[in-house]
């Protein structure tokens, strides 16, 4: 079973970079969110969404995550105008926090308040390993059902918000929202739950403003 | 970089062993196909599917691959008498050849001619790992988008067969069937391609027909 040994050497390590990261990133005065889902949930699209309405109050930098293509940072890039790069993992499932600590560097934290991690499209490796991150946003989509918390029970342990995306197609798949919020309570009784639909604009102001009132927390120290 | 050196030792083993359990299923005459996807792309939908179209046919086994929760192989159960077991992975975002095999035996292979393996929904690193299967079918659902081939290349590189579902709703997520295949075609010349709905029914007949051309193929030495 050494494996597993190796794999604990491997999160000790990581954990211990994480605090490096947080370190830097306070003495900055930097909130960064770590958002993770599976593949297609709608991360790109969040952003896209959520970045205007949080330009007005900070300066916000993105770091878009992929095995391979840079479709996604294009995409913000185009659409928001933020600072963006493009982190190609060499076919790695999740980011380490030392390649979270590389991107920063590359992407440049110098005048940024607000940085997003576009992790990995992954409901079970990301959530193994600490980014740094003053923030874990894990999106769950109607298409994928409402029992995924059950299935993949880390993810949803290390969110600090979970928000329900594409919510317009709920009644196509047949997704209870009570079932989403009772199977995401089993796993974590005090993550912040938003229901939102990019393409009808629901919950994403909420989901906004809830960022923006923990990042002002970090950076005002409100 | 000594993670990459062992997880190169991990891989050749994985390998070595994947030659074992294909002798094994050999000898007895059955033909084992590894099912990955996304979560919520619709593995267990399809096996529920396509198992009624293939009974006549074979004596058909399930192993049903989770971190947690025992509710697909139940549903597979109920849905279609097939001999389902439910299989926990400790966390492991992956089949690895051992546990194939651990798996088969905890099934019981005698008197069995097809026996499907559900992996852990993960576009990653299920692709990483050879589990002796005759047939990789690679699902890519609609609400995930035409661009995965794009940004989850193993995956799509290692299958046999990839089939598009939840076809019903193309045009509420703006899923063009020619790009997916165009982005499947950048990574896999050969793999065979269906677009299926397990709504309207669309599919899953061309499908089962293919998974059972294989499979007397492989039986009966066709």
């Amino acid at each position: 079973m050494k494996i597993y040994t190796i794999k604990e050497d491997i999160l000790s390590r990581n954990n211990e970079r994480a605090k490096e990261v947080r370190a830097l990133l306070d003495s900055k005065g930097i909130f960064y969110v770590n958002l993770m889902s599976s593949p297609g949930a709608g991360k790109t699209t969040a952003l896209t969404k959520l970045i205007p309405l949080l330009s007005e109050n900070f300066r916000i930098g993105v770091i878009e995550a992929d095995i391979d293509s840079d479709k996604d940072a294009l995409t913000v890039e185009r659409e928001t105008g933020a600072k963006v790069i493009q982190m190609h993992t060499a076919g790695a499932c999740h980011i380490t926090c030392q390649m979270s600590l590389e991107a920063l560097e590359a992407l440049g934290t110098d005048g940024l308040d607000l940085i997003f991690l576009e992790n990995v499209g992954n409901l079970v490796c990301p959530a193994e390993f600490d980014t740094g991150a003053d923030m874990n946003l894990v999106l769950l989509s109607v298409p994928e059902g409402d029992d995924k918390p059950l299935k993949y029970p880390l993810m949803f342990e290390v969110a600090h918000a979970v928000a329900v995306t594409k919510l317009d197609v709920t009644e196509i798949f047949d997704f209870s929202t009570e079932r989403a919020v009772e199977n995401i309570r089993k796993r974590n009784s005090g993550a912040e739950i938003f229901f939102t639909s990019s393409v009808k604009g629901d919950g994403i102001d909420a989901l906004a403003q809830y960022i923006k009132n923990k990042a002002f927390k970090k950076i005002r120290k409100d």
